[in-house]
């Protein structure tokens, strides 16, 4: 069970401590044709760490290390269930900076974060955990102990294993050390928020701020249904009643740069139609315009008792076509989807709100959860930009991916692992 | 030949100019087991292009046009052989920014840029060439087209092929179009230079900056062998005689960050010890700072008749234990060694200098390529950051990656090119 709320009984949990001991277990279950799938914070929203074929459920709690900070070299060496939130505290208590933010990093670990290439709101400017991953010790699924990468930022020495292994959803190889690039610590931050009448008019001013040459650190967008359900749940609306589409963006770096690219945002947004338009630059007043933000989740189990959240993903320009989608989509299958997300990414959370005990609710979500996938990839999108395949998405990994790539990519899973014997069920449709 | 210097013969040349034409000329070498090597720009330094199995070199020279640069979704999408310095100048022309600038692009295409992962100064801030791939098109050793990846930012549908194709030199397939990320251009820069006694004292001042907060577009640092290297070439000293070493530093953004930051960097360097101290901030006077770097190749072409070229890389904060690691071997081999290179990433180009119509002086530079490889790796670095492995490099990849990595590296090459005809005799020794 995990943060999917749907669960499989593993027949054995073991829990590790060290990496010759994951290694021994490895070289077991290899033997013996068990499945195994490795666990982290068990935060994911498509089941990676779940384990549909039985077997033995790897736990890596114990290895919960943060090995080193290295600011010389700005590096740093994690074991691989170190809670994200933690290591971004301690990196910034020397003024340095983890930027991936997954809205789960006070809870998951970086093991997953890495397995699931985790994104989150600051990766318009910063990128996603891909981008911040140097190095691995990972334990292969034919018992080898092998270290990808290392502690350079720029490594062309082979292939890029490294950057295979993160995203590959525990499919590949179990990791047991993760090495990480971190970077100066912006010291100062603004964040704005603006509202529109429309989408459309919100997805203008995302524009206009590129345009503007600014790169915000978060650039996010809450439609109308995520603010009504905001205000039903606190009971005080955080938004002007009419308002279509919020943005809100965050900048950030030194002083100088934050004040000035502020500026510039207000301007765009200004330009774009903004009707509200707040700035807040010290951290209480800050807080309290992403509060809107952070409340959307909690506050959507009001409208229905389950949410299936969808993390599709298109081109920045076609964002106003999705809109689209999900408007035409809430219309046929007559249920609500709220939608917010990371707008410079084009990053967009499609949240299906359903009635959980009304089996003809659920069936009417499956049918538009293939609706809108058709009309993602369509968009020249993606049907994942965060959460993964797991196993909820298998059955759509083909509609965006041809049956070429996806037995080049089963060729790739069997050079790692000729029996099938890590994390079986997953990304792959039977 | 190419940039090597040294070369071999292809039995046939081919210039398909269509992806189905690449793919026909793959099945019929696949069918006949022909080698068959891909070669864009010919610009590349381990020999990533050069037939050294002899078969097939196919060039890509006729694909060489953009394809779309899409300002709403900030993409472009390019055949292989478009000059990188080219799309450089086609986005920037639109107000958007393709970062990576190895210094070969003006002649260099993008389909070796991301065969190699090509870095350059910019990466410290911007990152390498991996940074700004977002898809591929590509044809399979076995004949079929692939599509990898696709126009967004994030995206985690199934193994990231797109990552595993970049830096994969040319072994795994071929592209024949390309998918990069763009970001907004920034308006502004500042260059400043600052001269120091020593590298340790140099090396400081780059911690410096980084402690203050900035991170600098460009982080570059000349040895004094190069700076002598350019004044007897050029015939005036562009830098004060008793430098012992130089940092170039490009700070760039809105006009204010950018003042904000030169100011920081000032600061930085005076309490690292600067001696010399200059800032520009137009193009004229930043094009004259950036000159000394510029004129180093030329310039080391005067020392030696042979110039071997090494882009090693080490953990930023052993760069000071390389340089010393260079003084001894200057010492021990009896020959010049002028470093520079790109010290935010701790990438170092080390040069030997070598007469190459002198047998024993070739056979002295071999000597101390081993040992400062084998010095490299023992400083937790990588013996390639930027170039590649090739042909060259090939015997000292298991150095810095076991037995049992290679291992893996060759499963899947393997499932990618099963009779190893793309590309034979490179990353893996023989």
């Amino acid at each position: 069970m995990d943060a999917l709320e749907r669960g499989a009984l593993a027949d054995v949990v073991v829990l590790p401590g060290t990496t010759r001991e994951v290694a021994e277990i490895v070289r077991v279950c290899g033997e013996t044709r068990t499945p195994i799938v490795p666990r982290g914070g068990g935060t994911g929203f498509t089941g990676g760490a779940v384990p549909v074929r039985g077997g033995v459920v790897l736990s890596l709690e114990r290895m919960h290390r943060i090995l080193e900070i290295d600011e010389a070299s700005l590096v740093a060496v994690v074991q691989p269930n170190v809670i994200t939130g933690d290591l971004q505290d301690a990196v910034e208590r020397v003024g340095l900076f983890y930027p991936p933010d997954p809205s789960s990093l006070r809870r998951s670990a970086i093991g997953g974060n890495v397995a699931e290439c985790a994104g989150g709101p600051r990766a318009f400017k910063y990128g996603v955990t891909r981008h911040y991953v140097l190095g691995t010790e990972a334990v292969l699924p034919t018992g080898e102990v092998i270290r990808t990468g290392g502690r350079v930022v720029k490594n062309v020495v082979g292939y890029d294993l490294t950057q295979l292994l993160v995203g590959s959803e525990g499919t590949l190889a179990i990791l047991t050390e993760i090495t990480l690039r971190l970077i100066p610590k912006p010291p100062h931050a603004a964040t704005l928020r603006a509202t529109f009448s429309t989408i459309r008019h919100a997805v203008d001013a995302a524009a206009r701020i590129i345009k503007a040459r600014v790169v915000p650190a978060s650039l996010e967008l809450i439609d109308r249904d995520s603010l009504e359900a905001v205000a039903g749940h606190v009971g005080i609306r955080l938004a002007p009643a009419e308002t279509g589409a919020l943005l809100l963006i965050e900048v950030d770096g030194l002083a100088e740069q934050v004040a000035a690219e502020a500026d510039r945002v207000e301007s765009a947004c200004r330009a774009a139609g903004a009707e509200e338009l707040l700035r807040a630059t010290t951290e209480v007043e800050r807080q309290d315009l992403w509060r809107v933000r952070r409340e959307i989740s909690p506050s959507l189990l009001r409208i229905a008792s389950r949410k299936i959240n969808h993390d599709i993903v298109v081109p920045k320009g076609r964002i106003p076509e999705l809109f689209d989608l999900v408007a035409a989509l809430k219309v046929r299958f007559k249920m609500p989807i709220p939608a917010f997300g990371h707008v410079g990414d084009g990053n967009i959370h499609v949240n299906f709100m359903v009635d959980g005990a009304d089996p003809d609710a659920v069936r009417r979500a499956q049918e538009a959860e293939g609706e809108l996938f058709r009309g993602v990839v369509a968009l020249d999108g993606a049907i994942s930009g965060e959460h993964g395949i797991g196993f909820t998405k298998a059955k759509y990994l083909n509609l965006g991916v041809s049956d070429d790539t996806v037995a080049l990519m089963k060729r790739v899973k069997y050079a790692f692992d000729p029996h099938g014997i890590l994390n079986p069920g997953k990304i792959f449709p039977d």
